[in-house]
């Protein structure tokens, strides 16, 4: 069977998933942890040759790192099930109600989205992770992983399936594709798919946004912003800096270039100093910055680029309009920090920057789903519609308008022999 | 200046559109409205020279009708920017509130998405329309119009742009683009163009989605249908059913397939003809309709047909499963509606079937912005994610997360010194 057939056949099984029960959800949930456990040995056994091949064909040690699926994985991920059927099921939930006139209630319903198409790297968690957020919230989904994680995607998806079914889920829920092939006929079939949530790198993103027309969540670069205020607390504003940096320097959510106010520049640049100096951060800045610290020169490249890496740009501004500025011009619209001790330039900063997630006195890593309790991850995107930031189990939910009448026809109003009320219920 | 160095002035003056007060905005709008009434005589002269070029262009009469802009017109756009001024201002509404921790406070925050690129067809009041919902709603705009338009839209944007700026909102706020180049160009300006809202044919929408990685908030056909369950009262039945589908034919909310239950159809389709031959309503039906009522020969071309005139297709089906089957392969998920007397029945169809309006016994035509009470309309949008259905003001806003912290750092909470408190303020 073609892609697109058994993809179409997901399409039919959506639409029961979307009006499952909520017990019948996490019944299914809960046979998939079982099986997952029943199957840990074999489970382990097929990641044991992935990880072989792969190392055969000399895959890089991180990517190595990422592609193992042992016990404590295993565990991990039931554990993350386990949270999943604990969350409220957010299907069905009446967003707002209205009154349109006497017994013509209009309700606007929280529903699942359809098919999701989810393009994701080497991780075989998130093969489990993906495939039960989008069972809780009724999505079906189309999964593509990684080629190094073949086999270990092969037996997970099998698994995760057949429990699902064998729980009262449709026949066909969900889908492994497996080769590039699949992926360019995904890209096809927007009568099918609803959403494509892309993981990987920007190129990668963009290849996909490129090459279809059906919705993209995407997720861009985060070139992330500190601006320690003239009024900011010296130590906050090192706390904040060095925590935002160098916390977790391989993470779109670390910092990647500190925007400091003239009038704070002197007092707070040599304590920041020695503080990155004693983690070893490479400093790059700008002349006026080097003139007060000693410093690598950074110029325009700087301000562009994500490092992903232990080093951090520096700039001197004069004020919160030439630090918001250089945010516009440079940022990625990710997660944006002010460091001050004045509400109101705080709240200027929030109101006016635009990007995913604006911060007061905290430190840019906070900028995740965990951390924000949204419960499960769906993934942070950099998309300016839909879902913005960390995305929880809403951005694979959308909703539906019910309307029910008791016989209300648009003559009787167009006439006026009816007239609407519009009264908000809530 | 390039459309695009244009457009890129547009954004900047958006970043601080969307952190103006409600005051300074409204003040726009009632600006606005002034500037539209003073003007009033040159805008209608205007628009009388675009409709004597569009005359000897041989334009179709219906589109004559649509590109006339005269007084009656222009009260009825300033009485919508009325409307527009009592509405609540949406920007800085907080969706959700969270505690992550001890003075770390986490606040869901609506916005607007930033610049729309809004492409639209010749009726100038669109213009209007779509300027002033988003100032209200914060975003700068880009607008194309209908070419035989032109200097009707010309006129109309310098009045709205100047009284805007007078008013206090930023020198470039909107932008008219003119030529199909234009188009082109602005379906290349991801980085500045938030969202696409193009208004016109199938096939256009089509070709805008095909031609750009920017978000497209599309509107496809709409085939609705109405179900005639065996447990429809019969009147209701006819009511509905009527008015769905010759209230006003050309319109996407319009009904086109008629589904009733074989156990309804004896009872109700007589009736059915006589009030739709009263209404000269061409009637197509399958075998089984056709066996109870004269009615032309349906074939799987009519189910899949908008026909947007007075022609109904009928089809006899024998279960409420049916129905959703027929639904879910020939609807285009725009609206559905069910006439029945069985609550439970209803409850089935309107969580089961997967459209952005389902309905129970009322008539399709409810489907749209003004009758749903949203106050002004953006469109009608049959994606699938971020907005669906008629779209009020909050088709054009997203959120970003505002974090308020004293200090917090994130290595505190990876060492276990500190531990999220994930409180749900609201």
């Amino acid at each position: 069977m073609s892609l697109s057939d058994s993809a179409g056949l997901v399409k039919k099984g959506s639409k029961i998933l979307a009006a499952l029960s909520s017990e019948v959800k996490d019944k299914a949930l809960k046979a998939i942890i079982d099986s997952l456990k029943t199957h840990s040995a074999e489970i382990i056994t097929e990641n044991e040759k992935d990880l072989e091949r792969s190392r055969k064909e000399n895959l890089a040690p991180p990517l190595l790192k990422r592609l193992k699926f042992d016990q404590t994985k295993i565990d991990d991920v039931t554990a993350g099930i386990e949270a999943l059927i604990r969350l409220e099921d957010p299907v069905g939930k009446v967003l707002s109600e209205t009154e349109l006139d006497k017994d013509l209630i209009l309700s606007k319903t929280a529903c699942p989205i359809g098919v999701i198409g989810m393009i994701f790297e080497s991780r075989p968690d998130a093969l489990v992770q993906i495939s039960t957020l989008c069972l809780k919230s009724g999505n079906g989904v189309i999964l593509k992983g990684g080629s190094e994680a073949l086999l270990t995607n092969r037996i997970l998806a099998r698994i995760i399936e057949e429990a699902g079914v064998s729980a009262g889920l449709p026949e066909k829920w969900m889908l492994l594709a497996e080769t590039r092939d699949d992926v360019r006929e995904m890209l096809t079939l927007d009568k099918t798919i609803d959403l494509i949530i892309p993981r990987g790198s920007n190129e990668f993103v963009r290849y996909i946004m490129t090459n279809t027309t059906i919705p993209v969540m995407g997720h861009a670069e985060g070139i992330c912003h500190a601006f320690i205020d003239r009024d900011a607390d010296t130590d906050k504003a090192v706390r904040i800096a060095v925590d935002s940096k160098t916390q977790y320097t391989a993470v779109c959510n670390a910092l990647e270039t500190l925007l400091i106010h003239s009038e704070a520049a002197e007092r707070v640049l040599p304590n920041l100093k020695k503080e990155f100096d004693a983690r070893g951060t490479l400093l790059k800045g700008c002349e006026r910055t080097r003139a007060l610290i000693t410093a690598e020169a950074a110029d325009e490249t700087d301000w562009k680029t994500e490092y992903l890496d232990n080093i951090l740009s520096i700039k001197i501004v004069d004020s919160l309009e030439e630090a918001v500025e250089h945010i516009h011009t440079y940022g990625s619209g990710h997660t944006e920090t002010i460091v001050t001790e004045n509400r109101e330039t705080a709240e200027a900063f929030l109101n006016t920057v635009d990007a995913a997630d604006v911060f007061w006195n905290c430190s840019t890593r906070f900028s995740d789903g965990y951390r924000f309790g949204l419960g499960a991850e769906v993934g942070i995107s950099t998309s300016k519609i839909h879902a913005r930031g960390p995305v929880g189990m809403e951005g694979l939910l959308i909703y539906k308008w019910k309307l029910r009448g008791t016989g209300q026809i648009v003559a009787d109003y167009a006439s006026g022999k009816s007239s609407f009320t519009h009264k908000k219920i809530f």
